[in-house]
């Protein structure tokens, strides 16, 4: 049964269907900007919806704008199992973020119903509201609400970088789709499974097809501050200078020992700087360095996290740091029924695979505590995403919808 | 006859010009923010004009707008000697640059009337035009229109922030003192005297009155650009990485080496940089910083200015680096006849004294090549410069203002 699914995937119809989404918001040819909200937005709905009700899919909507495409199961009581991901972009986004793990989901369902397969629970899939975060902040909106850590209120007052109210745009999204059936927020899965482009090199490196996804590993965010004096670059002499980008540059190496790893596995960046007065010509009293720390292993993230402030002290003199933690997000650990059920459908589909944590977020992170989750990924070219060249072979995203297919059907049956 | 001078040296007319200046412009209640050519630059010089016409000076102005007063010699065909500064300041700057040397040099010549002195040759006193180059860059266009290294037309061209000419600027400057005499540019002279403060903490750090400048060390200004790749700072292993920030922090370690200097007469600053994409959770592809490297040696200043490029690009692997080079001035050195004038007076005024160069560019730069040429510094609490926090206390203006008076009526005589 699940062999005649797959067998009934079409990597063309997969492909076009992701290059006609790719046309919504195309920036520099090749990318692609999608803001949450947008008219772009709203329009690769509707195309997403177009292609839902051609297969006769239900079409809903809820509170925090969430679109919501079911096809129906043998038992409509059973609790349905769910796939999906997110169709917003970053500001100078990709092809394959997000949209990839909804068409793929689309994919799998159109291709249980060209081989007339009904499984006994429905399988949905859902397009989670502004994922990204680029145009209102935070991302994971739309998770969070269907998870129940927030309610669209809270996110209500906040403003686009032109003012605009999040409560508003989605306002203006929810009238543009008045014509859907609402549904609540929070309705219950047996368990959800997110396909995804790996946003990182290893599978492409290793020549390996697919990810089974095993959880999301924890991050935490500081803005580490060196405060100094300013003076001229001409005039002071270095002996009694406090300059805060020597005393960063020291900090920054006594955290690359910190943070050394031969396994490694832990991820260390210092990714935005800002310098004041920032002039050729005049020592800077305040320069500040962001770090984004991640690790699978909670105890490491805490350990190597604490140990930030006094690591930047010790060579911070003459200056003076401090570190304010902006982001702490604990490793979570998938469902093993659903990364068995990944592991499964890749081995009956004869995909070669690598069990790996994500590095990046995404929406399954808040899923986790609601329902079984798990995620699978496929390789993109040199790992490049959040970008316009980001890519992904056509062989490789059916290779995905293929083993999601395949694995959809497992747990739905 | 100097002591005579000296003695009619006023710390309070002095301290109150310098007030009432202050009062042009004022930002910060203790800063000042004056442009060239705007309506407090304009301001600023029909009050020194009022000072000086009251004191019986002959009053004129050239064609880039350079400002002159003249106490008449005894022998009004024989060379004048020059004192001056500038009036115009940063955009967030001190009630002391440039201004100390203007108003020091009218307490000077106002001291040699009051003293009913009349030295042979005629004293002059300059204020030239746009030296911070805040408003329209570069600066110190007066004193190189004056040297003949460029002319009005060259400027003419360069635009403000607001995209207002400088060509336009200056003819609206010029109308509003067209009741001025004219006066050709280049006019030459016996020597040049330019009073400052110290912009340094030297002085104040040792104790000292005055400084006795002998020449502005050199300076290099560099570019150097890192060139890596982004990526995902949760999915993309370090071992992989090409993190420009990271190449960036090696090269700017190396260079600390390459520029370590026992005695501190070497000055080597990273002011300014520029992190691409400059976001927390992208590994960044590109990372510019600058280095303000000064000296008073030549050699010193080509030999490790030439060895940066090798120096970084040791270290940053696997990142590739370009430099540019996009400033170079080389050391002056002052004219024995003025240096040896204001050590002569300091010491006939009692005043402790610092031999020593000057770590800022100044207008004085450009007159070497014309005119004999020497600068006197006086200390500025903390060194503090560009800055609204910028002090000099009323004993040690006035302690200026008689050295130089001093110096002045002997180089006149």
């Amino acid at each position: 049964m699940t062999d005649a699914i797959a067998h009934a995937v079409s990597e063309a119809r997969l492909w076009e269907r992701l290059m006609a989404m790719a046309r919504i918001g195309t920036i520099d040819e090749v990318g692609v900007n999608r803001a949450c909200c947008t008219g772009e937005d709203i329009a690769a709905r509707r195309l997403l919806r177009s292609w839902a009700e051609a297969l006769g899919l239900a079409v809903s909507v809820d509170a925090i704008g969430n679109l919501w495409l079911r096809y129906e199961g043998s038992d409509p009581a059973a609790l349905p199992v769910l796939t999906g991901s997110h169709m917003d972009s970053q500001p100078r986004g990709g092809r394959f973020d997000g949209i990839y793990g909804v068409l793929a989901g689309l994919e799998a369902i159109e291709a249980m119903a060209k081989a007339g397969v009904r499984p006994r629970r429905a399988v949905e899939l859902v397009a989670w509201t502004n994922e990204e975060g680029g145009r209102f902040a935070p991302g994971c909106m739309g998770s969070m609400c269907h998870a129940g850590v927030k309610v669209p209120a809270d996110f209500a007052e906040v403003r686009d970088a032109e003012g605009t109210r999040f409560g508003d745009a989605l306002r203006d999204l929810l009238e543009a789709e008045r014509d859907l059936p609402r549904r609540p927020l929070g309705t219950k899965h047996h368990a959800y499974l997110e396909s995804h482009i790996e946003q990182g090199p290893r599978l492409e490196a290793e020549g390996l097809e697919i990810g089974v996804v095993t959880g999301i590993q924890g991050v935490r965010w500081f803005n580490v501050t060196l405060s100094g004096d300013t003076a001229h670059a001409g005039a002071a002499p270095m002996a009694g200078r406090r300059d805060t980008v020597q005393a960063a540059m020291r900090g920054i190496a006594a955290l690359n020992e910190l943070m050394a790893d031969s396994t490694d596995i832990l991820r260390f960046t210092v990714g935005r700087i800002v310098v004041s007065p920032n002039t050729p010509n005049s020592v800077p009293n305040r320069t500040m360095f962001t770090i984004d720390f991640r690790h699978p292993d909670l105890a490491t993230l805490r350990d190597r996290g604490d140990r930030i402030l006094d690591t930047v002290r010790k060579v911070a003199h003459p200056c003076e740091v401090s570190v304010e933690e902006t982001l702490t997000i604990e490793p979570v650990a998938f469902d093993p029924v659903v990364v068995k059920a990944v592991e499964r459908a890749a081995a009956a589909d004869g995909r070669s695979t690598l069990t790996m944590p994500s590095g990046a977020f995404h929406d399954a992170q808040f899923l986790v505590p609601v329902t079984p989750t798990g995620m699978l990924f496929i390789p993109c070219r040199k790992g490049i995403s959040h970008n316009p060249a980001e890519y992904a072979e056509p062989g490789a995203c059916a290779n995905g919808a293929r083993v999601l297919a395949r694995a959809l059907a497992e747990l739905a049956a």
